[in-house]
């Protein structure tokens, strides 16, 4: 029985884990939650799951009326709440399912605690890859993506060394404007932006889908997940998202893994690793339906953001972390219509040139990084909120 | 360095060994061949390679030129010879590149001596399965396919347990006809059918490669290579021959693995396992060519060899030795434009309806029943060839 702490529970990762952990109550409990805001959700579990003991949530005097109404329950709150979460002693593996920079610092708690950590916070490798990895190459810990490209060439690796790897292939859907040309991005809205073709998610990462942002995210991740340079990293378009991601190996086998658009394959397979669970649900990946897969190219021109992460990545330091919180600000921004869709890239590429570099940061100039780059956006674009 | 027996070596699968073991001189040495009657190139072969201490030939006259010619190299001829290579002492890995039954006796020796088996002689899987792997079984001797659809299905399955595979998917390019109906398969040639669309091969098997014979005989090899039920494995037609087949796992993950048409990767892979070597060609493959990619079931209406493989393969027994051999036999006449391309499909149904049953033969059954199907073919077309 693998014992869970899982941050983010009521998000979409979270709320799939726990799917996933339902159907193999023999395999796997669940010990300790946190959520945001929604008490709502909270309460479901709470009820759902008696295994759960340890809770956390955002607001403090929100922890302090939960406390009285469950009492039997170990109550937390806010960042420190995270950490203490991820300090227990009593469990295996580490979820983190928390969405944002606020993911770092409990993933690197719980590498200290000698912990199995399945990660789906990308800010934890985009922003803060040196620290996470320095973390777990000294404690020895093992780290396993939740994420379906990674959790692909993740599985893609298996049986093979990593001297024999030529490169790695994630595969891009090209997001919900793959069709248009930069001259149509001009004018689109935010509810064509939030359309995305082939997965159901949350809006910042439909968003940085359609940029590209998100590709280039992933390529920072694979970096490090994989330690593989940044120059044996493709990216392909392939519009319908059937082959997750591949690996080119030196004598030009290529392994990919195929699926449907369900990311509770890549969430299972990161906390039964190296087995394979029977996937509870019934529905395959069908041929039938994908009787034709395509393949082109990533234009680096088309997706300057794309371009920008690869730049990024190989110059590394703090730029990763002020490339994220742009982003992060910059899609709020044009969620809540104050700015136009290309000018998330304007927003992205000015922070990264502005904001002041640091080769090798320490914790602290991460989180630094992460303020001034959001403070450069918002400045940017005060003329636009007011 | 691993040394290594290669039955077969004047072959298309021979040739491309000798050349992935001149590219790998550090890991490899070829210690002993056999060729039929190609002495030329076997004359060739011996002055290229001077590790070559053992050479077996078709004929016994023939080798006792060559003795006199070559007096330092040891000499073997026939059936008799290819046995003593097998059992030669002082090797590492059996290269069965034989084409034909006479494939099947080697290998059962080889077993026996304890030598990794690297097969790509598919009548002994077709005709000798459960003799094959008794044997293994017996001396726990490891067997790796050459054949780039069960190399595929090895390398998918690297890193995982036997038990979680849900189903092999072999890929099919459909063969030299494939965009013909039964009514056009009429009246089509011996040059139309030499004619694949993929790969460049033998006579045989891309007669066997139209008719789905061969796709027939590889499900039967599938089950035995890797203790798998025939109703797991799937055929489904990929024009491109792209994907060399797939794995789903009971996680609904699909492995697949994907390669340009060229033997030399599942040959290297299966004297290199489970390294994997540089190749030394430099052309890896390339989704800028393979821009889109198709998939359609295979239709058992469309390919009645394919259908009575499975059938075949079920029933086991000596049916797989009478299919074989009918289909042997019948292909060559068809070659020798003794019969039209459908009656290929009519003879090996006959022959596997006419010849004995035999549910659990012998070595003897299977070389009696192997015969019996080729006299039944044979007496079946007499009117034909006088």
């Amino acid at each position: 029985m693998k014992r869970i702490v899982l941050l983010g529970a009521s998000g979409s990762i979270g709320s799939q884990t726990i799917d996933v952990v339902l159907h193999h109550k023999d395999e796997f409990s669940i010990v300790a939650v946190s959520v945001g805001k929604n008490i709502e959700k909270l309460k479901m579990l709470l009820a759902k799951i008696p295994s759960i003991q340890h809770v956390c949530v955002a607001d403090e005097q929100v922890k302090e009326v939960l406390r009285l109404e469950y009492p039997d329950k170990q109550w937390y709150s806010g960042d420190e709440g995270l950490q203490a979460l991820a300090g227990l002693a009593e469990y295996d593996i580490f979820v983190d399912a928390v969405v944002g920079f606020r993911g770092l610092l409990p993933a690197l708690t719980a590498i200290a605690n000698h912990k199995v950590i399945a990660l789906a916070n990308k800010e934890s490798l985009v922003a803060g890859g040196p620290l996470v990895k320095a973390a777990l190459a000294k404690h020895q810990v093992p780290l396993y993506p939740i994420d379906s490209e990674h959790s692909a060439i993740f599985q893609c690796l298996q049986g093979n060394t990593h001297d024999s790897i030529d490169k790695l292939i994630i595969t891009a859907s090209g997001g919900s404007f793959r069709d248009l040309t930069r001259e149509q991005l001009q004018d689109v809205s935010v509810e064509a932006a939030l359309h995305h073709p082939n997965w159901n998610m949350g809006g910042r990462i439909t968003i940085d889908s359609a940029t590209m942002m998100n590709k280039g995210f992933e390529v920072i991740e694979a970096h490090y997940l994989f330690d593989i340079p940044y120059e044996k990293i493709d990216v392909l378009i392939h519009r319908e998202s059937a082959i997750h991601s591949m690996v080119q190996f030196q004598d030009h086998a290529i392994i990919a893994q195929i699926g449907t658009a369900d990311m509770r394959l890549p969430i299972q397979y990161a906390l039964s690793y190296p087995q394979r669970l029977k996937m509870y649900n019934d529905e395959p990946f069908d041929f039938g339906k994908f009787a034709t897969l395509h393949f082109e190219p990533a234009s680096m021109e088309r997706y300057p953001l794309l371009k920008l992460a690869f730049e990024v990545g190989k110059k590394g330091g703090n730029l990763g972390a002020i490339m994220n919180a742009a982003d992060e600000e910059a899609v709020r921004l044009f969620l809540n219509k104050k700015i136009a869709f290309l000018d998330i890239e304007t927003s992205v590429i000015k922070a990264v040139e502005g904001v002041r570099f640091i080769a090798e940061p320490t914790l602290q100039d991460i989180i630094e990084s992460d303020a001034a780059a959001r403070r450069f956006v918002k400045d940017m674009w005060k003329g636009a909120m007011e």
